[in-house]
């Protein structure tokens, strides 16, 4: 198959796949999800996002009506069903299908759903310019819910100007970017905002650090302002779709670029382990 | 038919609707809604249901394929299909059909959907018990969008303490309720926070306002402290499902009332203008 869409066992190409009109995904945004890439038909990070998936679940209370192995056996068995070993693999678990009340539905079971499409990644090297905006979003941006539609239209906002991304800020504090983590190098320190409620605890922002503390960069879990991102020696965006990029602009301003060797090593320390990890047919 | 599910035209009975996988509702959320009662085929205020999503679709720049003209009519000739001439009339709109990406689609016509489920009016002068939790939600709340998972989870708390309502405040400011805005009345006055980004605009509170004013009370559109509430003399609970509510607890704490005619007066001018506006069979 070019693509593919599941649910609750049911599967085919995704243009023709349908779902019930009542899940609660419709109506209410009420459901998680994950994201990540594959390649040589190996989820990268499968463990990390089947364990968010389920943390999140509970703080949601959706109770996942398989156990982990059993989901991340699904997924590898749907991304073998696909043409291309290189694919975007997204899956989300919903509340269940039932009449619309807000109140949870009884007896009603959650909803597996997977899509798969042909994915190549892109030039982790290529600059990105980026604007920033007020954090409109709710106060649960550590869980990873369906309810986007602020990160939507601050991503269109960013690329009506032309740019990658959109930096939120509440207060003054940069959080983090419409579906991307957000860390500054300064002074030789990598530097990103806390995982609270206010930002989503990104796999790849956990990895990016892990590789820092690796190549003996010290990391640093504060928030930081505007301005600080503004005189930040690099900024780096990352998420399980893009790796980790560096951005050079920000609201048209010329940022960052100021230790490019250091931003350089991350990167290809990443790009080496998302390789060395996803190698091997399996 | 018992039930019935409408979408892009094509109908039957909701339980067997089905909707396609990748319309961006699924994933993002993104897209606005509207319900509404109908009383012998007469869908309530359905003009000003009808203004609001379209107010609403320009802000989200959602473009309905559809007039205002057409919308109603399709709504209305929906209606006929149902045996019951009380119905739960719910519609939203949806950004359209496209593969998963945070900015717009392009050349995507939205989606239209409809649901219809036979209602019947709850007791307005049935008393109600309220809860209160701290207001999580986005700074879009005068939009009526399908972002939902604050309010589900505030609804189901409240389910589970035995309550209609879960009662928002954000520093102290007592916003509105998880499906339903707020109102008190105290030293005859009736006050309810300002329409501000903070609640919904919604039908049911402003036909409450204009009756109060037809009564000769005064109103005051300032927003009230979690204090104020339970110092009030009745506190009302309105929206379109439900008309006007009277609340006679907060938190396990006795409220309210202390005015109760006057809480009475609105609710009887209310009900007496919902089954004018709906009477006569269509």
């Amino acid at each position: 198959m070019k693509d593919l869409g599941y649910y609750n066992g049911t599967y085919g190409p995704l243009d023709e796949m349908t779902i019930p009109m009542n899940d609660r995904a419709c109506y209410f945004g009420d459901g998680i999800y994950e994201a990540s890439t594959c390649e040589n038909f190996n989820i990268y990070a499968l463990d990390a996002h089947i364990n968010r998936l389920y943390n999140n679940a509970a703080l949601l209370e959706i109770d996942i009506p398989v156990t982990k192995e059993t989901f991340k056996n699904i997924l590898l068995e749907m991304v073998h069903k696909l043409d291309s070993p290189s694919q975007l693999v997204y899956w989300q678990v919903t509340r269940g299908t039932a009449n619309r009340t807000h109140f949870f539905p009884e007896n009603t079971p959650a909803n597996l759903w997977i899509t798969l499409r042909p994915f190549q990644l892109s030039d982790i090297y290529k600059l990105k310019k980026l604007i920033t905006m007020e954090d409109t979003r709710f106060l649960h941006c550590n869980i990873k819910t369906l309810n986007l539609l602020p990160s939507v239209i601050a991503s269109q906002k960013a690329k009506e100007a032309g740019c990658y991304e959109a930096v939120f800020h509440r207060n003054n504090r940069v959080t983090e970017c419409s579906h991307s983590n957000l860390l500054i190098l300064k002074d030789g320190v990598l530097r990103t905002a806390p995982t609270d409620h206010l930002i989503l605890p990104g796999i790849m922002r956990a990895q990016v650090l892990d590789i820092a503390r690796e190549l003996q960069i010290p990391v640093d879990e504060t928030a930081f302002s505007l301005a600080e991102l503004m005189e930040a020696d690099e900024i780096l965006v990352t998420s399980s779709t893009v790796l980790c990029l560096v951005a050079d602009e920000v609201d048209s301003i010329p940022a960052g670029r100021k230790a490019p060797d250091t931003a350089r090593a991350i990167q290809e320390a990443l790009l080496e382990k998302y390789y060395r990890e996803t190698a091997g047919r399996q």
